[in-house]
């Protein structure tokens, strides 16, 4: 897993060789450099090596998902106007708007370069046209945020589509592309779909839970709730809570720790934290069962855990 | 002609089919439907034509450079603070620079998605790729073009560097990425590559020429003079002219109607404007003299003509 991560690392550096214009290269460098879990190219290999394949032909792929991300982290952070990423300056914060929005156009165009290096021409193919679209509802995802976040809640089928276009489809197609590089069965592949949207939404909710009950994870705990964020706890709160007070804390950016304190003492009393962890302990635990459809060894080992890590972690 | 610009409309309307979020999406065709000249995928299908073969297999190739080209306009609009854009009102300043940043990322994003569509696999994987080097060249022109707006004067060298990357790149991928498509042999794709690159840099040069001896493009006369946008013009008059007062309303978005005429007469009396259209005009014949690779025909005519029509153009 360390093996796989620094190798990880070392392509991403050199797959983002480009130096000039100096300013550009250098805010498309400042996240991807910054370091990050690179879940999604792990998941990309590991599914690949499950499956029977090598894990060299996902590298692509893999490293593809990752600066996706990371572009999107870069608009995302223009848009909700967020100075900080990983306890680190954000990429306008550091180059002003314009050269962020430059910077993200430039990640997403590099991730689409480096996915056709992916060896196989039809499977190449596929993948781009996956990447392209998952980047698509990546974007519907970010909009309906932006437009839910002026609403006073929306139901759980509306979190849901949002959560799952919004970061468990990468997941997903880190896990099903990685199966369909390797040479998995459909039926593999499917498996492998499901495993990566389970976790991802698992992930998801994990992370909402973890601005409530973790440890710094880059961003001081409460900043869901400074922003209003619309996370399952809030949801769960605000159908369960007799008590309105709370709402006016919520999404306000000047609220107090202790009116942090006292939200975060609602959803524990509630049950909102409870009910936010089971659900994503539940899809956690789902993620594992699909993986019974590829046969045992170290990469099936490693992405149980990883579904384990997802709603154990705490940063 | 009008039949295959008929038919890109046709296919541009339909590939751009998504519906949700509605917000999103009507900000994603906002500029695409508001017509333009739809160049990039004439000449990508005429390429293809011109060597052999069916224009219909250039189609989502084209109409991938059309999104692309729109992709772009809809960032540009935002950076460079511009409300209007062929008429209308810019995609930001319709729906705000949010939505409009995520417009431009899902039309990018559409964009991989159709070039996808083209048939061969192998066809398809290289020009996914040449059109994600192209866009991260097209990144890098506007960062320089960003760059050189804050200094006083640049070299032509330097100005022929950002127009390459920022316009004529992408007329080059056009014609070379058609003549690909359509089976045309090495000698004939790097002999249309040229067409393309010399063509679009006409194009270019004939653009900045328009702003100060043209018709209404949609923008005001003079509207690069009040930008201070480093064209070919400026540069000549920088190095020719011996009286600087002309300086002083260039790049003065307060410049009066008589600011803007005694500039433009500078810019003839100097030779600037000569200059200008000389140099497109040679790019022109230079990017006909390449047809000679291709087979006579009704495709050649018209990228013939097309070479003609880039430097007489009145809009």
């Amino acid at each position: 897993m360390v093996a796989l991560r620094e190798m990880i690392d070392k392509a991403i550096e050199n797959y983002l060789y480009e130096k000039e214009p100096e300013t550009l290269y250098r805010a498309v460098k400042h996240l991807p450099s910054a370091g990050g879990k690179r879940l999604r190219p792990i998941i990309a290999c590991l599914a690949c090596e499950a499956v029977g394949g090598n894990v060299m032909d996902a590298l692509p792929f893999g490293v593809a998902l990752e600066i996706i991300h990371t572009f999107t982290l870069v608009h995302d952070d223009i848009m909700d106007r967020d100075e900080e990423r990983r306890g680190k300056p954000s990429v306008h914060a550091l180059f002003g708007d314009a050269t962020a929005i430059l910077a993200g156009d430039a990640l997403f165009a590099k991730a689409f370069e480096i996915a056709s290096y992916t060896r196989d021409d039809h499977v190449a193919k596929t993948i781009l046209r996956n990447l392209a679209i998952m980047s698509k509802e990546i974007c519907e995802g970010q909009q309906m945020d932006i437009a839910y976040a002026e609403s006073d809640s929306i139901d759980e089928q509306q979190f849901m589509e949002v959560i799952t276009k919004k970061t468990a489809k990468m997941f997903e197609h880190a896990a099903a592309g990685g199966a369909l590089i390797g040479g998995g069965s459909e039926e593999q592949q499917e498996a492998l779909r499901e495993y990566g949207r389970n976790l991802g939404i698992a992930f998801q909710i994990w992370d909402d839970c973890l601005d409530v009950i973790g440890e710094d994870i880059g961003k001081p705990v409460g900043s869901d709730i400074r922003e209003g964020k619309k996370t399952l706890l809030y949801l769960h709160a605000y159908t369960h809570a007799d008590d309105r007070e709370w709402l006016k804390c919520y999404g306000n950016p000047e609220a107090s720790d202790e009116d942090i304190r006292k939200v975060i003492h609602l959803f524990e009393k509630v049950g909102s934290v409870a009910y936010a962890k089971e659900k994503a302990q539940g899809m956690a635990a789902a993620a594992k069962e699909r993986l019974a459809a590829v046969p045992d060894g170290e990469a099936k080992d490693i992405l149980m855990e990883m579904a384990d890590f997802a709603v154990k972690r705490e940063k």
